[in-house]
């Protein structure tokens, strides 16, 4: 008799995405408990939350910084900020070179807010000195908005340049580190920064549902008065917690357990530092693996993050949608690429994934790739590209 | 030896709260899975979500409803409404007589559209009556918002009667339905709702995470270009499930399969009737046996809601952070009161919860105050109350 092939793996299918990502069983363990939102032993799980992302950060309430937790995705802490920092007659100016960085621009439209979006090519990053130009002749401006790793393509936008130009003339800085933030050491100092906004689904290898904001909290309590919406306040929700303890409004309880989980799993493999490293060599077995098979990555290599990364489509008639399922059937989960100007997918390599199994996804892709009987450059054709 | 009172019990505590709420272990299970938010499968479960959460409420595509699920808590939902689907030279009527009418009126301050409250006092249902004269005497009002049963105190409002003059009138009616939707019917267009919201940890039974709102496709249509945050934009999160089948921005795809479970759980039981009929019993068996012990509720009987319930404090030296702890050492976490006007608690009857449950918490109550040494009116002076 012949195998059934429709059987379902035993396991899982890996997510090589940028969040959600997969994450550890125990991490998903935490959420078999149900907490009472207003309970005193949840409020102090809380408590130790934010306390140990300060930490993470390397920030402390002593030099001035507060994390707000705020329900929703990452787009709904990114838009807080400006919902509720940016005074009525603010102005921002925003770095892109990809979708986040043109989601600001749409956040600051909705809100009638005033701006003016700086663009670079999606492979080319962010421009100091076109901030610096920008800064000097427009007085108007309160505030600089950038994507660090822009994940459109995987690039990384140079913050420290951009927050020494924006400090330089004494505006505030907002930096969207959704897909860097845990997984790359970021130094708020030397960067200049004053929001940081990510997500509980990015490197902290936690599941999806809030996002957090590291506030200087001068900002926070100069901005009385200013929020254009209750659910997206974030001084609200900082008085919130510093009143009783509690969100405002009702926390995803279970995603906080998790994320509890997931702080503690990331201090026990060593930090950020641990991380990033596991993160880049999970970035070079696919690299490795993938030049190998022939692919080429759409960003030149000094721009290249370690988050996720974009590859060209081998020929022009590749089917994707073809491609993607053949992948999925074997048990792993890839990414369509976002980029407007050519035909890419990506690979994240963030989550609860090791070398091994990047080597697993590329050997995966290698026979996709012969069963779609697509002709590959050579390894070294690639290589020399 | 003397045992060990210090041992943590086997089992978690129960919530006797308005959610998040205790669920069953299987929606729990469900989570013990990593989906991507862009993966086939994970789309196929939101559609389904989305088809089942219509039939529930008894609405369907054909009659011109929607439902669309946005990310954050049910205050994010309510807040979504006002923010896109009022125009900007809108007005709202809200009527109020509790927190959550209270917070509407907020949210309206803060997104800069004009309103007027219409209050009655915390016992006291909203007034069609005082609705119709406003309605008649102010032209310039556009919606009118009210909280089904506002879980300030466990009331019910007479959405029926304040639909039917909303209609009459030609207003948008917009309800609250945070804490009755799945607990108890609700026909929608004897109602003449156009806007419904809850929340996926209520009483389907889900974990929190995600708002969802019932909405006339036509008025969303309507509402082209009037949203003022992007985050809470009804539309554009409808246009994005109508694009690809996804979230806009990422969902908390653990919650949703845990909500997928809770749903088919929901419809195991015997849909909405079935689970209405479990928290009346659940309600009776907590009245039955809270006036034995002495404890008067805050509401008269035929406004209480059997969703949640207000009690006095037993005296006026009731130390109910003492008494709170003693209940929740027994294994019960209870609720605080939010009424202005006198002191109370609160004890919720959803979640999986039955009849059975509600007499433990009881005992365990009636155990708290023999503890605390408190004198009881008694039961037969209580009855005649």
């Amino acid at each position: 008799m012949k195998p059934d092939s429709n059987l379902p793996s035993a396991r899982d299918k890996l997510l090589f995405t940028p969040g959600p990502l997969t994450t550890s069983l125990s991490v998903k363990q935490a959420m078999l408990h149900d907490a009472g939102s207003w309970h005193f032993e949840f409020n102090a799980l809380v408590a130790s939350v934010r306390k140990r992302l300060l930490k993470l950060a390397g920030l402390s309430h002593e030099a001035g910084w507060e994390v707000v937790p705020l329900q929703g995705s990452g787009t709904f802490g990114v838009e807080a900020v400006f919902q509720s920092c940016v005074p009525h007659n603010g102005k921002v100016v925003v770095l892109a070179n990809g979708a986040y960085g043109e989601r600001i621009a749409q956040m600051l439209k909705h809100a009638r807010i005033d701006h003016t979006v700086l663009r670079t090519a999606e492979d080319t990053p962010s421009d100091a000195a076109a901030l610096e130009a920008c800064l000097v002749a427009d007085k108007a401006v309160t505030h600089v908005a950038s994507v660090h790793c822009e994940t459109t393509t995987g690039i990384l936008n140079p913050i420290e340049k951009l927050g020494a130009v924006t400090k330089r003339h004494g505006r505030v800085f907002v930096v969207d580190a959704m897909s860097s933030f845990g997984g790359m050491p970021i130094d708020f100092e030397q960067c200049g920064i004053d929001f940081l906004i990510s997500s509980s689904n990015k490197c902290v290898e936690g599941v999806p549902g809030f996002s957090f904001v590291f506030a200087r909290r001068a900002l926070l309590l100069a901005s009385e008065g200013w929020a254009r919406s209750l659910s997206l306040d974030l001084l609200g929700q900082l008085k919130g917690f510093e009143k009783n303890g509690q969100f405002r409004y009702t926390p995803p309880t279970h995603v906080i357990l998790a994320f509890d989980q997931a702080l503690r799993e990331l201090e026990e493999e060593g930090g950020i530092p641990a991380r990033s490293e596991r993160y880049k060599q999970n970035h070079q077995a696919l690299m490795t693996g993938m030049i190998r098979l022939g692919f080429r990555s759409y960003l030149p290599s000094p721009v290249q993050s370690h988050i996720i990364t974009s590859f060209l489509y081998p020929d022009a008639k590749f089917d994707f949608t073809d491609f993607y399922h053949r992948v999925a059937d074997k048990g792993f989960v890839l990414y369509p690429g976002k980029i407007s100007q050519c035909d890419t997918f990506r690979i994240g390599n963030i989550g609860r994934l090791t070398e091994s199994e990047m080597k697993q996804v590329v050997y995966a892709i290698g026979e996709a790739v012969a069963e779609m009987g697509i002709k590959m450059e050579s390894a070294s054709a690639a290589k020399a590209q």
